[in-house]
């Protein structure tokens, strides 16, 4: 790589940004179940309260759940919304779909629940008008940067959208005016995949970047 | 910091990764002007096409803009949405407001419209019964990969928001859809601020950690 004149970072450092992008996982097996120590925990978080947000409104709450029998109703509400997006696959697609791991809620010793508030008081309202739904981008700003924090911990985050987010509501009492984003299972790992779990149980093949890059308009391929 | 057992980054690796997280900024001044390379740019945007994304599905893509007369036509859309935006504040507000530089269009030599397939083939619909905008949170996720590779090349990156879609989409011949997920303005800078702009400028605080966590359920402040 040539050096980039003026980013304060070493070859070696770029390479270390770059390889955790690389090698970060959407983790859903492979949780050892060892105690994130908090102030591990911390760090990453603080990783996340670091994004980008507009209007500097910092819109995110991030609620850190460790009790059992709060995963254990989460975990109940994703089999019942698994059960249902099983329902829309046949034959051989539904089988490779029941191999699929899809969550590690249980397993995971600390889940996090992510919330938006997209019609925040701070910030003022700035760049809201035209796209208001940036406050809610804001938010998943934040978790890319918990991700990748915590890759380099050495802990697996994975990302459960199969769950009715009003089941989270009620668990964790979110008011009605705060958006539910994400909710992330996180724990230390045995390893991470050379590979996205979904290439290698042949779900999807991965675009290439030629394929998602155009050059100054929008090419129909 | 405790070694991150397994994580397979050193100390200083980790310390890197921190410090791009840390020291990226949302930059709409101090552009130089200088041609980004075309390699560091494509490097940029491998490490946006290397995001989680719902059932591997990839939904995003972006168009490169270099052409001077596209982005004077953005920076037109800019200036429209800009006044109506500022008609919104009054008083001390409207000055803070007015002293402000929220865009670098025309000032940094490569722009970046990104757009998102909402309802992709690609992933089978993994992940998006229950919460089908998780195809646009992946768009986002890669827009943050893409912001802190940027960050290390030495690379500012200006997310703007205070521009009609629409005007995007007639220019760069987005197809109806595809969602416009974000403007972004990237360019060599001169160096990158210690603190977020806004919060040089007066316009808003920080909130520290401790206001933006919560513990096992969500907690009215």
């Amino acid at each position: 790589m040539r050096p980039a004149t003026g980013s304060g970072f070493s070859a070696a450092e770029r390479a270390a940004v770059y390889r955790a992008i690389g090698s970060r996982r959407d983790v859903r097996a492979d949780f050892i179940g060892d105690t994130v120590p908090d102030d591990v925990l911390e760090r990453v978080l603080a990783a996340a309260n670091l994004a980008p947000s507009v209007g500097l409104s910092q819109p995110w709450r991030f609620i850190v759940v460790r009790d059992l029998a709060s995963r254990r109703r989460v975990r109940a509400a994703f089999e019942a919304a698994n059960a249902s997006a099983a329902a829309a696959y046949t034959g051989e697609e539904l089988e490779r779909y029941a191999r699929l791991t899809l969550q590690g809620i249980l397993e995971a010793p600390v889940n996090i629940c992510v919330v938006c508030d997209d019609d925040p008081q701070r910030g003022h309202g700035l760049g809201r008008q035209t796209m208001p739904e940036t406050a809610r981008y804001s938010t998943v700003c934040a978790i890319q940067n918990l991700w990748l924090a915590a890759r380099v911990e050495g802990l697996g985050v994975g990302w459960v959208s199969i769950i009715d987010p009003r089941e989270l509501r009620a668990i964790f009492a979110i008011p009605e005016r705060l958006t539910i984003v994400a909710y992330l299972c996180v724990g230390y790992v045995r390893g991470f995949a050379d590979e996205p779990d979904l290439l290698r149980a042949g779900w999807e093949t991965v675009l290439p970047l030629s394929e998602v890059v155009d050059h100054e308009r929008y090419t129909e391929r």
